[in-house]
């Protein structure tokens, strides 16, 4: 029943051949404005599942003719070669070994939970700092990598392609001197959304993990305004080894948030079917959906798959991709109390009580299932690319958010009616079978999903296309200049003038002192007239 | 030479039959997104150049199948019937000798001026308000004609297309309970903006009279705050009387600032090649050169054009087609000295010393003229449609703008290096011949131009086609809820936090003095222990 994936070094992986095919089929969707001009493209990706989006632009700026460069540590999670772009391969101080622990912290903190909220909040706080080492060790790895940067530098690339998350690439670009495209579905404390100088008015555009709406009560507006207070704050201590980093590679006195700032373009994977509306920049491009074109299901499974009761969708993301036994078997018994068949990807022991229902595998093509008419549900963790094969497809969810934005786009998505909400951590077979049963036979959800699905689809151009038209703009340009707002140049006292508010107050109180003195003159030389007469 | 437009009634004008052939062509550029859905679309227009984009969006949408009718006053300037939609027509307390003497009032302020500033300006203030007047008679003459609006109201229509500058067409929509679409190249002091909920920081954000640039010093970012802070005010005394009119015909305690924040799309006429970055929202689309699809040019025009040294196009706009006597002589000496051929929109008394190489007309094909190859220059006023022909097909342009955001324009095309700006009130026949020698002679304003125009026109969909799609859009959708942002709703001390921020400054304030009071305390226990020892 389970197929393994290859999950050692960089070879040519079953995902990666499939996802070739992304583009087999829509030739004659691309850009009608596609020109003849074809450049030179550095892409310095983000490991995990930022890599798809990332890899669906490689790929596509590939096959239309531009020479395509990315730039891919020795080991990694998922990242690898694809057939229309070369790699640049770097070593890093880590094997796949120390990889795969770090991947399987999930499962750790995944355990039936005997252990005590602040052993967890422990657990979880270390592995986060293990998570942002590793991002640190591969980042120096690359920026300290002095004939690997002289080599990128002879290479006349006209534009860097990054996730600006992690913000090597935009480092490089500066390096190099060229302008960057950023990929992100956003940078935690609004690092994006500040240094790409977009206004967050605080009264309705709440803060990512305060988990309010936009529309706050005062307490809430409180609580929203101090975090947003705090976020510069906060963001320079995430950031402050990338600070430093900066400082060594760039020999300028530079910190991230200034970098980022010189940004060309924001191609942001965010939709407002689910987001809140807030104002944006004219640089920030909204491409949420990037990563919904239909490739060719695998001929096994779409035999697998056909049948009266439809099937069931179940993922939880590159990094939770195997489970402890007691939860595994939690979720096989509501299974098996289900008349759908079930698709699991899982790269663990598979056990021996698998239901006949049940396929368990190491790599499921999840957009492609998603996009048979057979797919009744789709539990999901609900990461910012599985969503948007949800949505895009009109599944309804059952979704087990875990950590990063996945409670706040659980919570969106179940707000609009187009799922429902289960607790991973405190799951039961019970919990499971009610969310389930609720979006397989309540067709309100179907209803919702497909509503919302018709609204993301409406649009003037693919995100994909987009992201690669906004992409070649920029090589076209050498940038995007005349889209830089003026006020990223502005300190915050300037750009909240502040000095004018001072100013304007301290005229209107020197009015308001200069009225009250006359006026106590005027009575004082009144009451002494009145007392002389 | 002279060949008089029909300027009577709103029979198919020359212009009129020659823009129904713009769709002949573009077929093929027709939106890849077009979907089979066929709706019903109310178009409330604007008189004089805002009927152009209008016209283009209202003709497109017939043409691809909506039912579209658009309101026309039985007397306009230069609204009429078109091929693919229909009109429906209302009658309007003045006659087409009333109009007329309200546009020729331009040519009278355009004699030589022996008149002292304080006449010009009197002179100018009582045309503004004649003009007012105007527009304030035309809406209650269609929004209090009862039996028309009870007709639309029978209509089903799913939107309103209205350029809400006057916001005749959004008081309907809202009677009506439909969603608006607007189209418009912005409103005076910032009411669209501001109605849109769309932040504008004054730090950076020049306001529009001002003339500033988005790099203002410390001066004027204070002149700039004022106005900003003014704006609110401004706006409500500029349309005080159509806050009446929305309360008398709707029936409820609301005005037009209010009413137009339930717009569900703004379609801009503006291109950031042009104006300065700004903050924006997620419902306003940027559709600058909606006109500039390229018509087939008159043939008779087309073999006088041809020669040599090429051509210069000479239009003032819809408002000035007529000059003074003595005007038109400095224009015919200058022309007289240069090699090029001039076509000039003229609908006056033509005199009768017209050098050979000036061809003077009722009406132009102008957008047709600036495509041709031979067109070496454009003296335009520098009008929102004008300019966007000129840089469409990168003719350097002599810019003799005469009011509202004609000198913005000007300015900003000049500052890009497009063109020179001449005024017009002021000009010799040297001064007009020194600038467009200037223009056809100095290659770098061609260059600038193309530059420019190699931006404007590198757009992921064109104008027209983005503005129909949103207009189908808003129409399938039944509006665009989900793009309303949640600030529309707050008050202005909610929006700013302006109680957030009294709090926390009155929680700082009381411990500071929390602090000093303990301090003073334990100072005067101390001093007195000292005593006591």
């Amino acid at each position: 029943v389970c197929v393994p994936a290859a999950k050692h070094g960089y070879a040519k992986t079953e995902e990666a051949e499939a996802s070739d095919t992304i583009f087999a089929n829509d030739t004659a969707s691309s850009s009608s404005s596609s020109s003849s001009y074809l450049g030179n493209l550095l892409v310095v990706p983000m490991d995990g599942s930022h890599w798809v989006g990332m890899k669906a632009i490689a790929q596509e700026m590939g096959r239309r003719g531009h020479r395509v460069t990315v730039v891919i540590p020795e080991v990694s999670i998922r990242m690898g070669p694809g057939k229309y772009y070369d790699t640049e391969i770097h070593p890093v101080p880590y094997d796949r070994a120390y990889i795969d622990s770090v991947a399987s912290a999930h499962k750790d903190m995944m355990q039936k939970s005997s252990q005590s909220f602040m052993v967890r909040t422990k657990k979880r706080f270390s592995h986060i700092l293990k998570v942002i080492d590793l991002i640190h060790g591969t980042a120096e790895s690359l920026l300290f990598n002095d004939s690997l940067i002289s080599h990128l530098a002879q290479q006349g690339f006209d534009a860097v392609l990054t996730d600006p998350m992690v913000p090597t690439g935009s480092l490089i670009a500066r390096k190099l001197g060229i302008p960057t495209i950023n990929l992100l579905r956003g940078i935690p404390f609004s690092l994006d959304v500040n240094s790409a100088g977009c206004p967050s008015p605080p009264s309705y555009v709440p803060r990512f993990f305060t988990g309010y709406s936009d529309k706050m009560s005062f307490k809430e507006r409180v609580v929203n305004t101090l975090v947003a207070l705090l976020e510069p704050l906060l963001s320079r201590l995430l950031y402050w080894r990338f600070d430093q980093m900066a400082y060594q590679f760039l020999g300028e006195e530079v910190g991230v948030a200034e970098v980022l700032s010189d940004s060309a373009i924001w191609l942001l994977r965010i939709d407002l079917i689910l987001e809140f509306p807030r104002p944006l920049m004219p640089n920030m491009v909204l491409v949420g959906g990037i990563n919904c074109n239909v490739r060719n299901p695998l001929p096994e499974v779409r035999s697998w798959v056909s049948g009266e009761f439809g099937f069931v969708v179940f993922t939880l993301g590159t990094m939770v991709s195997d489970l402890p036994e007691e939860k595994t078997s939690i979720f096989l018994e509501a299974f098996r109390q289900i008349p759908q068949k079930v698709i699991w990807r899982y790269t663990g022991q598979v056990p021996d009580n698998v239901p006949e229902n049940v396929k368990m595998m190491g790599w499921v093509p999840q957009n492609d299932l998603l996009a048979h008419p057979g797919a009744r549900a789709f539990i999901t963790h609900a990461g910012s690319h599985g969503i948007f094969e949800g949505l895009c497809h009109a599944v309804p969810m059952v979704m087990m958010p875990i950590g990063a934005d996945q409670h706040h786009n659980a919570q969106r998505l179940a707000d609009k009616g187009a799922g429902v909400v289960v607790d991973i951590f405190s799951i039961t077979t019970e919990s499971l079978l009610q969310g389930l049963n609720e979006v397989l036979h309540d067709v309100r959800y179907k209803e919702d999903v497909q509503k919302l699905s018709a609204l993301h689809k409406d649009r003037p151009v693919e995100p994909l296309d987009l992201s690669v038209y906004w992409t070649e703009y920029v090589m076209r340009h050498k940038g995007a200049k005349h889209l830089k707002p003026a006020g990223i140049d502005l300190n915050w006292i300037q750009y909240f003038c502040l000095d004018v508010i001072a100013l304007l107050a301290s005229v209107v109180l020197l009015f308001g002192i200069l009225i009250v003195k006359c006026m106590k003159l005027c009575f004082r030389k009144l009451s002494r007239k009145r007392k002389r007469d």
